[in-house]
């Protein structure tokens, strides 16, 4: 297990963007939602936007300050679109989740986010060990707060499991000599009905075609019927034609 | 530059949605959006949630039926958390991006999402070369409709912006139209060659197997000539069978 983490929101306005923050939080396997200074809370929108993350809303925690919100925490890391004009270690999201997972299990991280209009203040980036900006299209760079929310867990989410593209297959793969049956048959069948291979290289094409799929065993069988489907054609028409 | 990307949204339902998504997407620097069948569009929800992202909306194009959306498209790839029976690849956002990244960039790739009860049906299925399945909490794993599009509009926006490996294609990747009148001249010689389809599932399983492989149009054209070949040695078998 990696770090504790915990979503720190300074001065959110809109109660709608509470709840579908709880929403992208559940969906993240998040729990720790901290409020500071909402200005409207508990509210029927956040309820609502929640849409079954109620239970993250009804345990949120809210503060006063930004340091009652992460007194706790080990590592705090802010996010802002703004030009800060002084020296800051800018991170990606999955730089910073990166490094959230690499901390011990025992650390808290918090990730702050500041109001929907004025983002985190200064004052607030002093706890920040590190800032944290959402790549974006430079001339439209301001994401709703519930997005960026949902961004920053998502990689936190990721950056703790790694998962990797897994194929689901309903029937083991073909094995090479299964395939290579396959290919001997389409062969055969090609010569049986006479088809042209104009440049010479029709089955290697074929190959990389069915290859690049990585067929299972049920689509082998799948072609192999075909193929003697066409055969058992031919030949009952040869079979009539010679009679 | 790398492939134009559409983003699909299939049956939404909320207009809210609709105008989150068109931020979401002018945030990370996309603009191509279609609606397939929106339950309420234009609408007032969609501009205020659109929040200064109207041209998109402006823009929007909207369809009756999924083929419309993406008949120009040569890479499809849907968006499901649910289960699904049988073979898949499923790719993680970030893998899903990077193929993305990797398409010569005269290629248009679409992103379909289903509704926000249903997500994409069965049917919708058989169009893509790849579902995604956004990693998330196994015990509440259905994201909010525009927070999904962010994401993957942010996956794709970071892969876009990395150095990629390129496929090298003999020949451009083979679009949806191509595909789609390839499939009808299976199904044909199937007809003809009276092959015996047990599970219902024939026609179902074999998109599923070429769609994985990203047929480029020179294997098209391999495919329906070889089509072509058993259809003629068929029709000459017959004709002299009728003699």
């Amino acid at each position: 297990m990696t770090a504790l983490v915990r979503i720190v929101l300074i001065d959110p306005s809109h109660p709608g963007n509470i709840g579908s923050v709880a929403r992208a939080l559940k969906n993240m396997g998040l729990a720790d939602l901290v409020l500071v200074r909402p200005r409207s809370f508990p509210h029927a929108d956040a309820v609502a936007l929640a849409a079954g993350a109620d239970d993250l809303l009804a345990a949120a925690r809210v503060t006063d300050t930004v340091d009652e919100a992460i007194r706790d925490c080990a590592f705090i890391a802010g996010t802002t679109s703004r030009p800060r004009s002084y020296t800051w270690e800018f991170a990606t999201p999955r730089d910073a989740a990166a490094r959230i997972a690499e901390l011990p299990s025992t650390v808290r991280a918090a990730l702050l986010f500041g109001s929907e209009r004025y983002g985190l203040a200064n004052d607030d980036l002093k706890y920040c060990n590190l800032l944290v900006r959402i790549p974006a299209n430079p001339e439209y760079c301001s994401l709703n707060l519930a997005m960026s929310v949902q961004l920053l867990a998502y990689e936190v989410l990721v950056a703790r499991e790694q998962p990797v593209t897994q194929r689901q297959i309903e029937a083991p793969l073909a094995d090479s000599g299964e395939v290579e049956r396959l290919y001997a048959h389409v062969a055969e069948v090609l010569r049986e009905i006479e088809f042209e291979d104009r440049t010479g290289y029709l089955m290697e094409r074929l190959r990389r075609l069915f290859n690049r799929a990585q067929l299972d065993r049920n689509e082998v069988n799948i072609l192999r019927g075909i193929l003697s489907a066409v055969q058992g054609r031919r030949r009952r028409a040869a079979e009539s034609d010679g009679r």
